[in-house]
C-alpha cells in the first residue's frame, strides 16, 4: 500500500494491559499488509476542561476527523469533577450505536456452542440520561429518557447491519408491558423501520423472557436491538455464553460515519506490563473496525487467523488456561496469515 | 389435623392450566397431611371497581385475613381500563418483596448443575412506579423511583432469610455506576443492614457484570437482593439456568406478614384442560409458602418427594421431555411421600 493509500487510524491503546494488546494488533495488521495508518493517542494525566474527562480535545478531534478507530481498555481514574472516559468519548462523539457480535470460537469450549448472535444497543439516552434527583429526603427518581430519533435512528442501524451482513430476524428487546410510554416508543420506531425492510424478520421479545431463552437456547437469537440499559445487560450475559468479555469484539457507530471499535473488558493491573494479557477482544473489535470500511477480505483473513490460533489451541493466553506470552500468541497469528 | 387447627390458605387456582395444577398440589398437600384448609377464590368476569382490575375485592380481602395464600397462573384479559392482575396483586397487598429459590433439580439435566441461589425482588418501586410521560412530541420519559423506606424493607427481608436460612453471602445488584442517586440509595441502604448481620458476606456486583457471572458459573452466587427490574430480568435469567419458569417457586411477601406464594410461569392456554400440565412450581411455590409457615417438616417431606419422582425420571410431563400426565405424575410423588 503506498503512503497516500494508507487509511489513518486513531488508536487510543488505554491503560494496564492495553498498549500490549494495542502492540499485537499493530503486529497483525501489519502482517496482513492492512493499508492503515495509525494516529495513537493516550489518556490524558489530567482532567482536560474542553471535555470534563481525562480525555484530551486532542484526541477526540483525531477521531472526528479520521472518522474510524480502535480503542483499548481505560480506567477511570478516580475522584470528583469528571466524567467517565467512556461516556465521555460517546457523549463527544455522538456514538449512538453499539455493535457486538458474539459467536462460539470453533475449539474453545463452553457450556454454548450455538452462539452467533449480534447486539445493537442504543449507546445515548434511556437509563443514562444522568437525569437524577432528590424528590425529598429517602426519595430519590432517575430519568429514562426515549426519543423517537434516537430510537429510530439504532433501528435504521440494525435493519441496515442485519441486511449488508445476511442476518435473517431482528429482534426487539423491551418491556413495554410496564414501561408503555417509554419501550413503546422504542418498539413503534422499530416498527415502523422494520416495514421497510419486508425481507428480514422482525418480532419484540420481553427482556425478562429473552434472557431466560438466551441461556437455554442462544440460537433462537440472531440480531437484537435495545434500549441502553438492557443493551448493557444483554451484551455482557451474551459473552457470557462464548467465554467472557476478553473474547468478543465491539464497534461503536456515531453520527457522520464514525466508528470507534473498542476491546470491553477491563484494564487488568494486576496482569499489566507482564507479558501475558489476550490480545483476542481488541483484535476482534479490529475486524469489525475494517468491515465498517468494507475491507471485508482483510477482516476476514484476520479474523480466522485468530480463530484458527485459538482453535488449534497450542497457543493460548492464561484467561484460556494455556501459557503462551502475549507475543508468543500474536507470533502464532501472524504465523496464520 | 383437627378443624380448629387447620391453617386457612386462599387458593387462586387461576386460568388456563392453573386449575389443574392447582389440583395437584391440593392432592399432595393431602397425602402428605398438610393442616391446611384452601379457600379458592378466581378470577372475576369484569372488572372489580374497587380493585380497578378482575381481581375481586373479596379475594384481595381472603388473603388479607389468612395472610397466606397460593396462587396458580392469571392470564391478565387484554383490554383498557384495567391494571395488570401480577401488579394489582402486589400493589394491593403491599407484597414488597419477591423471592424465588432456584436450584438445580437432580437428575434433570440441563447445561449447569451447580445452580444454588435465591434471588430476593424489590417489588413494589422502581422502574415499575407507572409513571410516565411524553415531554414534547417524540420524547417520552419514565421515572424509576427507589424510596429508603422500600429498600431498607427488603434489604432487611433479604438478610433476615439468609440468615434463617443458613445462607453464607448476600449480593447486592446494582447499576450505581451509571445511575448514581437511586440505584446508590439502595446500595446504601444494603450496607446498612449488613452492618447489623456481620456473620453474613456481603457484595456488590453490578447487574451487568452479574449476568456475565451467572452464566458463566453461577455457583459464585448465593442469595441475590435487587431493584425491581433487575430482579425482574435475574430470575428469570436463573430460572432459565435450571429448566424454566415450570420448574421455579416464587413467593411474595408483604406488610403485615403476608406471604402469597405463586408459579410465575404462563396460563399455557394450548395445552389446558388436557391433563399435560407440569404442576412442580407450583407445587414448589407451595413449599416456600409451608416454609413461611415454618412448617419445615410438611415443607421438607413435599420438596423431597417431587425431587426425586423428577430424578427418578419414570414420571416426566411434556415439558421435562416426559410423557406423563399430570394426574400419573401427581400420583408418583403422593406415593414418594
Ligand atoms: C463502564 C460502564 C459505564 C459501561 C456501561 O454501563 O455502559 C460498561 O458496562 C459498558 O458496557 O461499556
Ligand atoms: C407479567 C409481568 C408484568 C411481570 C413483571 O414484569 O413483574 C412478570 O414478568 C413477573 O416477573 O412476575
Amino acid at each position: 500500500a503506498s503512503e497516500s493509500n494508507l487509511i489513518r487510524v486513531t488508536l487510543f491503546p488505554g491503560d494496564g494491559i492495553g498498549p500490549e494488546i494495542a502492540e499485537s494488533v499493530k503486529q497483525v495488521f501489519k502482517a496482513a499488509d492492512v493499508p492503515v495508518e495509525w494516529e495513537e493517542h493516550y489518556v490524558g494525566k489530567e482532567v482536560d476542561p474542553r471535555t470534563q474527562s481525562f480525555l484530551t480535545w486532542e484526541s477526540l478531534e483525531s477521531v472526528r476527523r479520521n472518522k474510524v478507530g480502535l480503542k483499548g481498555p481505560m480506567a477511570t481514574p478516580i475522584g470528583k469533577g469528571h466524567r467517565s472516559l467512556n461516556l465521555t468519548l460517546r457523549k463527544e462523539l455522538n456514538l449512538y450505536a453499539n455493535v457486538r457480535p458474539c459467536y462460539s470460537l470453533p475449539g474453545y469450549k463452553t457450556k454454548h456452542d450455538d452462539v452467533d448472535l449480534i447486539t445493537i444497543r442504543e449507546n445515548t439516552e434511556g437509563e443514562y440520561s444522568g437525569l437524577e434527583h432528590q424528590v425529598v429526603r429517602g426519595v430519590v427518581e432517575s430519568l429514562k429518557i426515549i426519543t423517537r430519533h434516537a430510537s429510530l435512528r439504532v433501528a435504521e442501524y440494525a435493519f441496515h447491519y442485519a441486511n449488508a451482513h445476511g442476518r435473517e430476524r431482528v429482534s426487539a428487546i423491551h418491556k413495554a408491558n410496564i414501561m408503555q410510554k417509554t419501550d413503546g416508543l422504542f418498539l413503534k420506531c422499530c416498527r415502523e423501520v422494520a416495514e421497510k425492510y419486508p425481507e428480514i424478520k422482525y418480532e419484540e421479545v420481553v427482556i425478562d423472557n429473552c434472557c431466560m431463552m438466551l441461556v437455554k437456547n442462544p440460537s433462537l437469537f440472531d440480531v437484537l436491538v435495545m434500549p441502553n440499559l438492557y443493551g448493557d445487560i444483554i451484551s455482557d450475559l451474551c459473552a457470557g455464553l462464548i467465554g467472557g468479555l476478553g473474547l468478543t469484539p465491539s464497534c461503536n457507530i456515531g453520527e457522520g460515519g464514525i466508528a470507534l471499535a473498542e476491546a470491553v473488558h477491563g484494564s487488568a493491573p494486576d496482569i499489566a506490563g507482564q507479558n501475558k494479557a489476550n490480545p483476542t477482544a481488541l483484535l476482534l473489535s479490529g475486524v469489525s473496525m475494517l468491515r465498517h470500511l468494507d475491507l471485508h477480505d482483510k477482516a476476514d483473513k484476520i479474523q480466522n487467523a485468530v480463530l484458527n490460533t485459538i482453535a488449534e489451541g497450542k497457543y493460548r493466553t492464561g484467561d484460556l488456561g494455556g501459557k503462551s506470552t502475549t507475543t508468543d500468541f500474536t507470533k502464532a497469528i501472524c504465523d496464520h496469515l
